[in-house]
């Protein structure tokens, strides 16, 4: 028997901890550390793990995106969502479009696109752009939090916009990969089987919830069947999607955590995955993001390219999201602060640039430009943030309730 | 890609919490439940899981083990051990011993030995004996305490001996899996590396003791850390066992448990173990037993076998134990409690036994009478213990406090 991998996950878990502990210092997501942990263990560095050698660290590493999009769907408050309004809707819908139609236009611009994969390079290009959609707004939230500005106008609008975002962006990722999956023949079919995901989704989904819920509400003792029946319709979604609808995996777990969520015991439940998170699964994701990234393939145009992308990644969404804003009748310096507090892109561009590469949806080139596109705009969202919220005694900073109408 | 691991861990996971529930109804521990469904998973009956399909379950469920060990090791307390003086040391001592010759025997007597495995004859006669060392103790615990004689002396002594019962289990295991191990050359060596391992883990585990007690102190903040440190710890100490030492993994494991035990954090810590292991992985540990049980192998000789193991488990833990107490003076009545209250041999067994199945220390054929000599201890040891703890208004019942002169 190997004991190797053993040897890994230890080191992992230990490496992306301190360097998450480090980043957390200097008032970084925890991420960020681990996404240099694995670059310093992967190939560009010190080289000491192997995703090919284990191929454990690989299965693990999805049921950690799994689960990761499990939590994001649990955490989904559909109610919320409902109560947005119609400027968080067209905030993140523009603020969807404009980053998708950017960076498509970029990477065919650069002619990234690898002829030798299985994909069209039409749907290469586009898987750029969809790359460039999701925005990650935890760190965005913790800012303002510290600033007293998350109760503005425009605080409120960023909340709103980035859970619209969050649910247009597996749209998109979902009508991509389903496109790319060579098992699921023309377009038309394609559609037709994300229309049955979701019809099946939603069919089992709310028969689902209401039995869950109406059992939950019944016992108080023992609450771990709870957890454990959350886990296996998470699973089961997941495989459901890949394996009959050609759908991504992590599109059914998230899924699966809509329907757990808004239950007497879906705090109980995310508390649970969070444990199983933080203790293997997502280290050994995020690590693996790190150790996927090579740096021989960096040329001059690849760097090139990581830098129009980013510049490219920062503007879209500023103007995209600002865009949206000016339309809803926001000031310029409001339009301002909400384009500049969805630049942040984080752990959602990472699990579908991750999903692409083992899709054949982009070569493993790209991947070191989009790792650092996402730790700069990561990295750059609170400073830029400082910027755009500056006291001037400005009527943005009022809160948003003194000024509702 | 293959998704169907991520399909069989949902069904493992629902069939081990159905059957565990079921088995609680009856007032058996889980494990019981867990065991029957992948008996029922595996080729016994509906063949729906394949451990060969899917190399990643078999990773999980040696993780499983591992950290099942180091949760044993973290729940020890080595000061309780210290405290509980000759009499519970001399039931552990004979009550290990005869078990271990009375197994041995019975191999003996049956030629059940494969000359085709790796492993020595007479080896794979003294593994069985091992298997029969190992009491698990919390059924009992759990029995004693519904029927309130968990504070009687015969009681008393039962947690003692089963503490210090779970230590010279292990002592057993290292030996004969570092004999067992091609790569640890002559009997001398072996014996080197063992106290070299104990040597390094007594160095390095105490240093680190103290300095994990005084960081964990420190701070009161966000204690995500510690418990993520200790899984390093736990996997470095599986991963030196095996490489560096040819000794268990799942000893190092438990010693490194041992390391953690005792720290202001240690229950904190062994809460969040609790949750990563019920919400995957000894699901799994549990499961992959069950599936490796096939009865077509089960010929009359077999059943005969499984039959006497049984008894002899039975018997050799009542006289062995019994044995011991009565040396030290208990009543026969007490005796014959504290040989009863050890009968039940649980995970422990199990543990031992897929680790010898694993090493080629014993033939898969031995497997299916092992796990019914697990179950039916199991199942009869709470129903022995209300037998022999009837009431008579005897004086075994009264609480130790007041027997202690």
């Amino acid at each position: 028997m190997d004991y190797t991998y053993l040897l890994y996950i230890a080191i992992i878990l230990l490496f992306t901890k301190v360097l998450g502990l480090l980043s957390r210092r200097v008032r970084l997501p925890q991420v960020v550390g681990a996404l240099i942990a694995g670059i310093i263990l992967g190939p560009v560095c010190l080289n000491l793990v192997s995703l090919d050698t284990s191929p454990v660290l690989s299965n693990l590493s999805e049921i950690g995106v799994i689960v990761l999009m499990f939590s994001a769907g649990l955490e989904t408050d559909i109610a919320e969502m409902k109560k947005c309004g119609v400027a968080s809707s067209i905030i993140a819908l523009i603020g969807v479009i404009v980053p998708l139609v950017g960076g498509a236009l970029v990477a065919w611009g650069f002619g990234t696109a690898n002829p030798s994969l299985s994909c069209s390079e039409f749907l290469q290009d586009v898987f750029i752009g969809v790359i460039l959609t999701a925005t990650s707004v935890s760190i965005t939230v913790e800012t303002l939090k510290e600033m007293g500005k998350l109760n503005t106008r425009a605080g409120n609008a960023i909340l709103g916009a980035a859970l619209i975002d969050d649910v247009l962006g597996i749209i998109a990722l979902t009508i991509i990969t389903s496109l790319a999956n060579p098992a699921s023949g023309s377009i038309l079919i394609v559609l037709l089987k994300i229309v049955g995901f979701f019809a099946f989704a939603l069919l089992f989904g709310v028969l689902f919830h209401f039995i869950f819920n109406k059992w939950t509400e019944r016992t108080e003792e023992n609450q771990r069947r709870f957890v454990v029946v959350s886990f296996a319709l998470c699973l089961l979604f997941a495989y459901v999607a890949e394996e009959y609808f050609g759908v991504a995996d992590i599109t059914g777990s998230f899924v699966a955590g809509l329907v757990i969520s808004s239950t007497s015991k879906t705090k109980y439940i995310a508390h649970r995955f969070d444990t199983l998170s933080y203790l293997l699964l997502s280290p050994i994701f995020f690590a693996s993001i790190g150790l996927e990234v090579v740096l021989e393939n960096m040329t001059p145009m690849i760097i090139l390219f990581a830098i129009v992308l980013l510049v490219v990644a920062v503007a879209t969404k500023v103007i995209g999201c600002g865009l949206g804003a000016k339309l809803c009748k926001y000031t310029n310096k409001e339009a301002l602060q909400v384009g500049v507090g969805m630049v942040s892109r984080g752990e959602v561009a990472l699990i579908v640039a991750s999903k692409g590469l083992a899709m054949g949806l982009m070569s493993d080139t790209l991947f070191g430009p989009i790792v650092i596109m996402v730790v700069i705009t990561t990295v750059i969202t609170p400073i830029l943030l400082k910027l755009v919220f500056k006291e001037k005694k400005n009527k943005a900073d009022i809160p948003s309730e003194a000024v509702k109408s």
